[in-house]
């Protein structure tokens, strides 16, 4: 295994060197493509999908839309050109008591990149997902160590992604997939010394363990571990008398979105002890009553998530508020449980996510409490408020404690369904993934898979495009501290 | 000791809480009144740093120079705005199948910051160097470990920083410096749950044991060490018959700098096989042979040379061109030394930096050997290349390995003096650093020390300043796509 393993680092190596001077023009060509191959597979690929997930075809069709714009958009990205951040100082003769060189900067694509994808969205966050997509608009080669919970799913993808660089006439090892329900794979792959950094989608414990395979490297790498969270969910009062059935007819969705297999999964909500809350309370019940209960992606994910609830509801102080008793292999039955914030506070295993259809409602004495419980919250993805101005305006000293939480912050609406933007982040600190700075969707997330190089006085025939005088791609660059898309001299 | 740096972390934290809000107005007046009151301390200052040292003090007065420019070059950047990549995707009410909201994005501090200086730079790396400098400027508070090799430099300048904090009344504990000989107080500081970022400038086993730290925490950290490299410099041929009596005075001035006591030091250069190489090897042997000896920073570095050229100056097949015999306790020879290609390739010893006044020249066979030693060197802060444009044209394949070598490719002069500028890459493949994706010296160096936060949908009386439709601090954002500084709506 280790040599097939090394063979196909050294050939992405090989790919590296080619692929990493293609043009964003033909990088967008070639994500546009790649969209194209993954369409053209038709409903083959969602009913693939939907066999192998036990999700339901529809689903794949929105998460396929999501998956080909997103190779599009950074397509667009990287053919505009001015993602690669140039700066240029120009050259200053008569400067005391030295003459001021020309120093110019700009990002180049690090090296091969491996991902491995998730098991919830075998499109989107896996194969050719956002990590493979910005991966390869950087410049990168990627190695894809497909998910064994969908392999024929993540087959057809990489299927699509071949077709889509030999019809490009790109290098064949631009794009490689490797299979196999070896964890030993993933380690190999990590440690391998061509490997450059690695993108990651899944657990806390498997993306830990990437992490520290990675940082115990003679040449450490970067690790893009987005390892989910509980994504706790503020409930505020004058929100909650205005517009509690329509907020729990939204969670009952958000809860049970996907059979509650989302990494932004609302898994935590707080609020304030009052008669609204109770109220809202049991209309969230109701609301998750009348939705019906789905089977999970595999029996691993079941048997954690049953286990998940068992640690939950038998702890004493734990209210089950709402618990669908729905039978069949794999069915996760949807859970509302209470508990109140003393109890809350003493318990860590309370604080941990349940990947799942399941929330708790932590009950507060008061808004005191509620910033202590909120703040007892390890990293987050996102935190949402659920508030109308007047809550806002009361509480405006809430925003400190939600920029110190989460990634993303969400007003009045549900955290699941990522946006994918230019100003998307979906990260957050640690251990909602390993590296706060980066985000994994959105158009930001192609700065994962670079590195700068400066130039100093180097001939303008040398520079690469981006930085040459005439700034033949017209990006935007910034010269002497001014951004401009004009040329030089 | 446990406890007082556990008091330090937490009063830098309680500075965080205020301190990531102020202005970048008032951080500018701040880093400004740093510089002021650290020109204010006057000839002491100079004298303190010579005396530690062992560098003259004219060397003291660019450095210092070098010091309070790049403070208030930070203040500059930061009271500008735009540093802060401000993206805003506004609301599509219309889009289909769910309308898209609006998200917007900013960088945000991080947290406190633990910096530890370099003894080679007792002002412009170290107490308020650019590691200080520049997380300051990001709005995060810093716990200087002061360097023991230059205890009362470090002091001056940290009580010309504490001044600053008080002229501008900002939380008390913005800036604290910690003394010591002790690894363990860095290791402790470095694994206190309340440090959100370290930056190191030094040896590669102290950056190393460093960034282990900090990677072993529950909660990982991100680690800045700049580890130094041997900087190689590339020779060819027709710039070598044109110029080498110039390159030669160039280099030996480079190699002897700060008693050859820098990062960037040209501690390898590379040639091939020629008359013109062993005529540019004895002009460089003649102009160092005209440079007195100095002594070095301390005894442990004098030590650490001493026995690095023992380990190389008797290695079979390696020739000493030139080793001025000075005596003095702590004066450092310059010495020139020479091997083939086919022995340095052969041993890894010779490929390490040797921290001091030395050079090797390897001289390779033809191109192709070059190649090789050039790819054999591990991560390099920069790589320099002497030629003529007819040299360029020839080898223009050169380039790509360049860029895979270093961070920074000098084109004909030496790479000591790092410049600071927007277009810095003070940084490189490891173990040239042990994050090629930032750099430590130049505008960017902010980069290191924010994170990014999303808000989605967020009133915009909530949102700070950088992100308010009114864009009130002009700023250039990247809004739906395009960049401006115009308003929104």
């Amino acid at each position: 295994m280790i040599n097939e393993l090394n063979k196909v680092m050294e050939q992405a190596y090989e790919a590296y060197l080619s692929y990493r001077h293609v043009s964003g023009k033909v990088k967008k060509v070639f994500l546009n493509t790649i969209a194209d191959e993954i369409e053209a597979l038709g409903d083959v690929l969602l009913e693939t999908a939907s066999k192998e997930t036990n999700l339901p075809v529809v689903r794949f069709t929105g998460e396929r839309a999501r998956t080909c714009g997103q190779l599009r958009d950074f397509g667009r990205l990287v053919d505009e050109g001015s993602w690669v951040e140039a700066v240029v100082d120009t050259r200053i003769e008569d400067r005391k008591p030295a003459p001021k060189p020309d120093m110019r900067k700009m990002a180049v694509p690090v090296g091969p990149v491996l991902v491995f994808g998730a098991s919830n969205f075998p499109l989107a966050y896996a194969t050719a997902g956002g990590d493979t997509a910005s991966a390869l608009a950087a410049g990168c080669p990627v190695v894809v160590k497909g998910h064994p919970a969908h392999p024929e799913t993540s087959r057809l993808v990489a299927g699509a992604i071949s077709s889509a660089v030999s019809k490009c006439k790109l290098h064949p090892f631009v794009f490689q997939h490797v299979e196999g329900t070896s964890f030993e794979i993933g380690k190999i792959l990590t440690q391998h010394p061509l490997t450059a950094g690695v993108g990651f989608t899944g657990s806390l414990s498997g993306g830990r363990a990437i992490y520290d395979y990675a940082a115990g490297r003679e040449v450490p790498i970067p690790v893009f571990a987005e390892m989910g969270s509980t994504n706790p969910v503020i409930l505020l009062k004058d929100a909650l008398m205005h517009r509690a059935p329509e907020v729990a007819r939204q969670f009952a969705g958000s809860i049970t979105m996907g059979v509650g297999q989302f990494c932004t999964n609302p898994g935590i909500m707080l609020g304030i002890k009052s008669s609204v809350l109770n109220h809202f309370t049991s209309l969230l019940a109701l609301e998750l009553s009348m939705l019906p209960a789905y089977k999970m992606l595999h029996k691993g994910i079941h048997q954690n998530y049953m286990e998940g609830l068992d640690k939950v509801l038998y702890d004493k102080g734990v209210e089950t508020i709402y618990h669908a008793h729905a039978t069949g292999s794999l069915v996760a039955s949807p859970v509302l449980a209470r508990v109140h914030a003393d109890t809350f506070l003493k318990n860590p295993d309370l604080h941990h996510e349940i990947f799942g259809p399941f929330s708790l409602i932590v009950v507060c004495n008061n808004k005191q409490q509620l910033i202590e419980v909120w703040e007892s919250l390890k990293g987050q993805l996102t935190t949402t408020l659920i508030a109308t101005a007047h809550d806002l305006e009361l509480h405006a000293d809430l925003m400190d404690i939600a920029t110190t939480v989460a990634g993303r912050i969400v007003f009045n609406a549900v955290p699941t369904g990522v946006e994918v933007s230019n100003a998307t982040v979906h990260g957050g600190p640690y251990p909602a993934t390993t590296d706060q700075r980066f985000t994994s969707v959105g158009m930001d997330a192609v700065k994962r898979w670079v590195r700068p190089i400066c130039y100093q006085d180097c001939p303008d025939e040398l520079l690469p495009e981006e930085l040459k005088n005439s700034n033949p791609l017209g990006i935007l660059r910034k010269v002497n501290g001014e951004f401009t898309r004009t040329a030089i001299g």
